[in-house]
């Protein structure tokens, strides 16, 4: 379900480096060269490149990417150079420190905690409080204000059982439960949250399932039923993460690409992101939503070393 | 800060897995060899005796020390010999299955939550997510009316920064948000549990001072004034546990060995889960409140065995 083509015969680390490195050198960057080695490499691979780099040369490979690189080129290279939980608590911290704190930039903090594996989760809030000296929850209750904090924060805390473990009555209890709480209007209900946070995805999909099968709409379409503010917004994102992450995902970048202007670092996040995970669900559910791919999309919208860079990561420019 | 006393010369764990057999073998159980061998054993070396022991016989040490031994002295052997987010996670399992569920069975779950490391903690609730097929949280609330329920999830979800990072005008400004949420007695607030559940340790610590400056009484006194429930209870663990655990363990273990009969379950768990911990501690305060040893108190509440193991985990029965 990824899309990163990593080749058959992979070149050792060190002959990667002096790539790299031989990139690097003279007037000007080879910028085709940095995107064949790390626009083709997985997640271990390009730790271990980064690692080789600095014995080598004994110079940090992300600080010389960061001198000979530029724009959404180098902030899409760098992003993808970075161990993915330090990626996650980056982007996430970003989100919590940028000026405008809606939907568009919190977003990223519901996909790491409805979205990824719990392991992961626990892996990038490992790293956020390595990286920024407090907690990741600590951070989003003096950055957010309610009731959106209590959201994330009881998203972030979640540590769900991994297997596919369902109980039909319990799904069918539960989305009364849930249904309660949206036709009293009150999201932040503990009740809700604790369903959301605590139980397995494969549960929480059963008890979507219940819900459309008893109430009628699906469960997002009467969260949104309910108003249109950021909490809402924000519960919308969590369920379709939890239930169908493509969707989420195809419709991040779709907002990213429409309209006038395009929002790179949306763009950029999401292909990053998902390029080792789902990136090949979301194409098509991309192409099934919008009559077009997401590449010819992607090339609408991008150019240069940017535009090759995001191609390679989603399995085209090979 | 531990009691356990492990030789300045260990034995291969070959040589402690043949004892152990031998002790096994013949009429009759060689208990004091049992104590000699596993109450001289850190967790990492008792791990690797475990497995040494089904390598070499291809059978299951504590299948065999369930089938050798009896009483409160196997229990106490049995729950010394998993390793340590196992055994919590099995404690927290055995209180959210308790017919009573009052603070006495409950109050393992806090100590797990806020007597631990961070990384203990999650390292329980993947040990108990493994065992028990779903994760701890879910069983909380499953197990566990409101508002209790809301008090464990938010404990046991923290991942609280472990270093000694302190913020005094943060600590100042909370202790008024703690003031006045005990002021209107709602002490399951959303303000309440997020501040004890995401903030790191020192700093509440700090918290609890400024608390104790400003308002004249200490926060845990204060918790208590506002009712006998249960609620106030369990938060009242919850702030020894956070601020001085040693206090809240010598109070647990007074509480286990005072009046008629002995809560030799409460005893057991607090020795061995703090033999390698803070049990020195224990004893200091222990003596303090008491102007008793806890040595002697055991001394005086327990017998055979059992007595002897509990003793060799306190450091006395070398």
């Amino acid at each position: 379900m990824a899309t990163l083509r990593v080749p058959d015969v992979v070149p050792s680390p060190r002959q990667d480096c002096e790539r790299l490195r031989k990139a690097f050198q003279g007037l000007g960057t080879d910028e085709k060269a940095v995107i064949k080695v790390l626009g083709h490499r997985n997640a271990s691979q390009r730790r271990i490149i980064g690692e080789t780099y600095q014995q080598l040369y004994d110079k940090c490979l992300i600080d010389d990417l960061n001198a000979e690189l530029s724009g959404d080129f180098r902030k899409a290279v760098i992003l993808w150079i970075y161990d993915p939980p330090e990626r996650d608590a980056r982007l996430a911290n970003e989100a919590l420190n940028s000026r405008r704190k809606g939907v568009n930039e919190l977003q990223v903090i519901v996909e790491i905690a409805c979205a990824s594996s719990p392991h992961h989760l626990i892996a990038v809030r490992q790293a956020y409080s390595i990286l920024f000296d407090s907690s990741l929850e600590e951070d989003i209750i003096s950055n957010v204000p309610m009731p959106l904090q209590k959201v994330l924060v009881s998203l972030v805390s979640s540590y769900r059982y991994d297997k596919n473990v369902v109980d039909s009555a319990i799904a069918n209890s539960e989305a009364a439960k849930l249904h309660e709480v949206i036709k009293t209007k009150k999201l932040d209900h503990d009740d809700f949250l604790s369903i959301l946070s605590t139980r397995n995805v494969f549960q929480l999909k059963e008890t979507f399932l219940h819900y459309k099968k008893n109430y009628g709409n699906s469960i997002d379409e009467d969260i949104l039923n309910c108003g249109k503010g950021n909490l809402e917004s924000i519960l919308k994102v969590a369920i379709w993460c939890i239930d169908a992450p493509e969707k989420h995902f195809a419709e991040v970048t779709r907002a990213s690409i429409v309209g006038l202007g395009t929002d790179e670092d949306s763009l950029t996040r999401v292909i990053v992101t998902r390029a080792e995970i789902d990136m090949m669900k979301v194409k098509k559910e991309y192409f099934n939503t919008n009559k077009t791919s997401l590449d010819s999309a992607v090339i609408g919208d991008t150019s240069g070393d940017y535009q090759d860079f995001l191609m390679a990561l989603l399995g085209t420019n090979v």
